[in-house]
């Protein structure tokens, strides 16, 4: 089998990783946080350790400011949620994935309003659109950080600056880019920062979180037992026990602070040099295919280890399915749950196949994969 | 160590979850319903078998109508808050744990109101003021199964026929008895049933889930991608999808499949009659040591395997730390995030040593944990 989703989830999961989880069943089982014994105070510290492990990586100076969710999704709706209110008004970018698009525009039935702002396929913001549709009571610009249909990056630095100039805060989903690129929310400004467990920092499913700037306190979704001041009836505000009602994912975030450590050993800069590598050299042979018609910033440009592209005339799930089917070569096709960036690239009617790389992937696998895509665009 | 705090998370767990967890790694790390590839569909396959086993462990007709979460506490949130508007009231009961009390509260903020109605220590319901509080208004009863604190079970199927007498839907937080004991929402008029997977069903910490009755739509607290329905802005009414954005738990809910069928190899009947054996005799000898107050049922009544109590004039915390750090003896004192159980029975100015127990504890282990208590109470 080769593995080309790696923009979906990464696989397969280092040793170490998949080590700490279960270790976890057995060295830190109790409940953290919420009993006065050994293995429940061991628990939690391993909780504590891998909230410093992740600041530590997104440069962030208190860890308690990240809690832990169930996946960027949640990450999402919890900080959206969290600022806006009703008569408000957000911004989000031409690219935006459904974890964005759709929790803004639930909130139009509670009195919200929206606007999108252009962003073209290589990732380039169309700043003057953003100013000018920027409105007094703009209170939000969400948007994500790389695009997982086309592979671009934004420059959420240039955004940040203007969300501070008018005093708007900003959220950004790094789905695509934790792990892949640096990212510094407190260095340039952004509020609240979405992230998955389980794509570049190479932990289990199931496991995300979200950083809330220091003194920020959203309003929640949910709440409940916090193990905090217990006897109040009012979530607490201190961070994280605000955003981390019940029993937290202790698999799921030993896992991560083991993928977090496993990326860090190889260093985040020799994977993206490994997974360019392998882009590069696909693109540019897809380029030579007769009828392949490729998507998303050229390979000069900086860009993510995702390659999409169709068969002129041809259905993209078809071609996804053949690949899998045939030759055992694990792609995406379809909308990718971003019809925006579809809209953006005009490819609503078939969507595109989707390869992405993951730091195991290798240039035998690609050779393999464009001996295939040349039989089937035959 | 003795572990004696199974109410908080059942420890350790069956080596089949330790294993299906580790295996899912391996076999099942696709991003399920997200690809046409041989291992997203398997992932998926996985996926839906958990769903059916749970379903038929609870006599649930279509597993679609089983929603994964992040624990019971998110299935509370998005139960209650699924089916309460602005002027509703709602009614909880007198010993409701805090990921049913905060929810509620919350609410009170956009115009909803709430009312606490009697259930004494035994679990015994006041129907009467039951009845007498409910209003034209009233959308929901929430109210937990059986007490975290007290070990008694409260009566729900008398509570559903009241529910469905008055056409108001009912919830039921069971987080202590799944597992523990039969429950079927479908055959006594429960519309929203919130279960952990992490505590009688033997599953890792981070998974839980949430029954909904078959046509009753919730309005969601968290939108985004469900891989179906892409193009939409609008989240799908589609069950589960419309609760299950973005990426789902794998490993955790490989782990929760395991556990039900640990379970039901053992028999959920003889755990409880051996859990059960342990408590009776747990009971009985603590009733015999001068100072012990001892809270919740008389034994001979129905009750959960979960004992707690005090010594007279001490705080509950000073020994649950003596008992943790002299005797490697892990139970939870304090308030266990339900402090409306606590007013209850007159402990919220020093809360209560909580024993609870789990299917690989042993009789001696109890003896060990008496003579501590005995050496404790002198």
């Amino acid at each position: 089998m080769i593995y080309f989703d790696n923009a979906a989830t990464t696989w397969p999961k280092p040793p170490e990783v998949i080590e700490s989880v279960c270790r976890s069943f057995l060295d830190y089982g109790a409940n953290p946080g919420r009993g006065a014994y050994k293995m429940a105070m061991d628990t939690s510290r391993l909780i504590y350790n891998t909230r410093e492990t992740i600041a530590s990586f997104f440069k962030i100076s208190d860890c308690n400011n990240i809690a832990f969710t169930r996946n960027t999704t949640e990450s999402v709706n919890i900080g959206i949620k969290g600022v806006v209110r009703p008569g408000d008004h957000i911004l989000y970018s031409s690219l935006e994935h459904n974890a964005v698009w759709r929790p803004i525009k639930s909130l139009e039935k509670s009195g919200v309003t929206s606007d999108c702002f252009q962003v073209d396929a290589e990732g380039k913001v169309d700043f003057a659109d953003l100013e000018r549709k920027i409105k007094p009571n703009t209170k939000l610009i969400a948007c994500l950080h790389g695009s997982n249909v086309l592979g671009c990056v934004l420059d959420i630095a240039a955004i940040g600056e203007i969300a501070r100039k008018h005093q708007i805060y900003f959220l950004v989903d790094c789905a695509q880019t934790a792990g892949a690129l640096p990212i510094a929310p407190e260095e340039i400004g952004v509020d609240l920062l979405a992230f998955p467990g389980h794509k570049g920092l190479y932990g289990p499913m199931g496991i995300g979180g979200l950083y809330v700037r220091e003194g920020l306190i959203l309003t929640t979704i949910q709440e409940g037992g916090t193990g905090s001041n217990s006897l109040e009836a009012a979530q607490p505000e201190m961070m994280p026990d605000r955003l981390e009602s019940g029993t937290v994912n202790t698999p799921g975030i030993a896992g991560l602070g083991a993928g977090i450590r496993f990326l860090e050993t190889i260093g985040m800069e020799e994977i993206l040099r490994h997974e360019q590598q392998l882009t590069k050299y696909l693109y540019e042979e897809l380029a030579q295919i007769p009828n392949i018609i490729l998507y998303g910033p050229h390979i000069c440009q900086e860009r993510l280890p995702v390659v999409s592209f169709n068969i002129a005339g041809r259905d993209s799930n078809e071609i996804g399915w053949t690949l899998g089917k045939d030759y055992d070569i694990c792609v995406r096709a379809g909308y990718h749950c971003a019809p925006l960036a579809h809209k953006t690239i005009d490819t609503l009617n078939r969507g595109v196949v989707r390869i992405s790389f993951g730091i195991y992937n290798q240039p035998w696998e690609v050779e393999k994969c464009l001996d295939a895509i040349k039989i089937i665009a035959k």
